[in-house]
């Protein structure tokens, strides 16, 4: 336990020690904020900070039982947990913020969809489908071209194909591993030559909410990953207006305090879309930690501990890149032109203590400041072209 | 160890274990840089981030030695320490930043108004004394009234009177404890209506030099202690410039790398003088944290690491209070009206993690940001008056 002074001295249970779990660590040591950590591996990234840990799997009811018993609230910072042992953790009277009936939805691509239709909330077309009846579905699927993907585990861009039904076909006839998912799968629309935007959205407990302005993302299409974010976006001040106000709508059915990111398509002709929700710090708030008067860890960390939220307004335009490891390094690894890149102003480098890189691992992201949209682009094309792993 | 996976991946000692310390890991966190801290108290500061500490006096030769031994490059947060130690680890090939040799004029009042007199930086008029010739020394003074330091162990504004001479024969005859200093005095001429400033330089390894705009400084008169800072100040571009100049001017003679605070006295009529030089990071570097490119403390941690200065630039308006106990409380304390200072945008609360307070204790700091200088004041007062220690 940390020495905590503050009324706002509560024990902070996360379920996961990556990264995510990391930046909440540092955000809260300034007012020394008490964290306990559920995770397999005891040299994870958040361990580098916070030797407060519960060893275990986030599938192991007893651990996150154990993880309850020494937190007054508890969290995650990844979705794929056990949902049920959170449900019952909530039902002994510890909270789980978000609520765990809000992982129940977001686990399941297909309830997600199934959500966002019952709660009036604009999403793309999609069909349900299982193992069964999956080639009859696409059959009937009014586009030639879509997007499949399965219900529960996939994530970073694994478990999502862009098809088209000749493509399918072919697929299938090899019983490609690739369509193998016991739990069903969403047929979707494509988006029409989308800009994709996130939307990050804190809801208090008192139930006070607040948006931060919309960031657009850039994503790698090699590997599916997002290759960079930057904010603010280049949409109208209309268009913006309208992804915060369908994003708030997008998480007012979970009725939950917690930090949302709420990924969305803009399409060219103005119609908005929502793709997904992750409910957690995520990559597209990284850039919040130097460009916000709140970051979004520091605003999850005041969710948590009931306190008002802070302002989400942006100090500075701001561009964030994922430090990913390249095609061809494997191991151990270094950062190179490192000083080149320390001496551009505002360029902040954070690395999640990986020993090892592989192809396309995440191994950190830095963020650039400037005063302008323009000059952002331009900084953050330098250092992604100096910064690299070797 | 920690992991880390930078060509910055170096151990980092420090003597001290202090907020300071503590604020140094803070900003070396999402590089994962590493840190040992020596300190008498296994529950200090810094080790509510660091649990990597050797546990011993700062006087204590061995543990100095035993420090080094485990780092990479050694710094020190606190002046106070063992001087002959560090010189001794620097003879033995461990880097110490800054060196010892300014430690040994930093620590001796006398000898740093010396240091001033012979590299022609300029310092209000004093005289030197001993014990035995205090009382001459006085009556030869030309003014009436003076500043009387003792030469060597005060510190947060214990060790300094201002006297008059009649007010002083009073202290002598009483043979009052503030008059006695084992290693003498320095008399000093009264700084004439001046405005305090302070001016953080850092130098790097390759001696490459760079300053943070000059900050203000406003004294709470009954403690001494600092009462708030902002920058930038009000002084017009030309002083603020002369400062800057004065400042990089002072530390040049200790031909050292290291972050040094540099106090100065700003009179009426533009008179600049050197007050006293803190060879570490500085309570009137703390608003750096946010309002910043680079951190005072990011600053010494890339000096420490051989790589470039970051910039200095102010991005907005800042002013930093120091959070002291109280007059009327003793022990255990909470901080009122936290929801309130809370929901100010631009409001950052550091806490030091002491779990009792005592009157005039240093507790923590907060940070102010706002648009412009008139807007940090109002801010500023606004969260001193309702962020009281209970």
């Amino acid at each position: 336990m940390r020495l905590s002074n503050l009324n706002m001295g509560k024990t902070i249970g996360v379920l996961g020690g990556g990264q995510l779990g990391k930046m909440l660590f540092e955000a809260g040591s300034p007012t020394n904020t008490s964290y306990v950590f559920l995770e397999t591996n005891y040299e994870c990234p958040a361990s580098l900070v916070c030797k407060n840990q519960v060893i275990g799997s986030l599938q192991n009811e007893i651990k996150i039982k154990e993880l309850g018993s020494l937190s007054d609230v508890v969290t995650y910072e990844i979705e794929h947990v056990n949902v049920e042992a959170l449900l019952a953790l909530e039902q002994s009277g510890t909270p789980v913020i978000p609520k765990p009936s809000v992982l129940t939805i977001i686990q399941d691509k297909g309830l997600q969809k199934e959500y966002y239709a019952n709660n009036g909330v604009a999403t793309l077309d999609f069909a349900l489908a299982t193992i069964e009846n999956l080639a009859d579905k696409v059959a009937a699927w009014p586009q030639d071209n879509f997007v499949l993907k399965h219900r529960k585990g996939g994530y970073d861009g694994k478990g999502v194909q862009l098809l088209t039904k000749e493509k399918f076909a072919a697929l299938l006839a090899a019983k490609d591993e690739s369509l193998k998912s016991k739990y069903g799968y969403v047929i979707e629309k494509l988006a029409n030559n989308a800009t994709e935007i996130s939307v990050i959205v804190a809801v208090a407990q008192d139930k006070s909410t607040s948006t931060y302005p919309p960031c657009e993302m850039v994503f790698d299409p090699r590997s599916n990953l997002m290759d960079y974010l930057i904010a603010p976006s280049s949409l109208s001040e209309e268009t913006n207006a309208a992804c915060e106000s369908i994003a708030l709508q997008a998480v007012k059915g979970f009725d939950s305090p917690g930090l949302f990111a709420v990924e969305l398509f803009v399409e060219a002709n103005g119609g908005v879309y929502v793709n997904e929700i992750a409910p957690r710090p995520h990559n597209s708030g990284h850039h919040t930690i130097e460009s916000s008067f709140t970051s979004q860890y520091e605003q999850l960390n005041r969710i948590l501990l009931g306190q008002p939220l802070g302002s989400t307004a942006l100090v500075k335009p701001a561009a964030t890149c994922n430090i990913v490891g390249p095609q061809d390094v494997n191991g151990a690894y270094q950062l190179a032109n490192l000083d080149q890149v320390l001496a551009i102003e505002g360029v902040y480098i954070h690395m999640y203590g990986k020993t090892t890189t592989s192809p396309d691992r995440k191994l950190g992201h830095f963020t650039v400041l400037a005063n302008t949209r323009a000059e952002v682009v331009s900084k953050m094309e330098k250092v992604k072209a100096l910064l690299n792993i070797v």
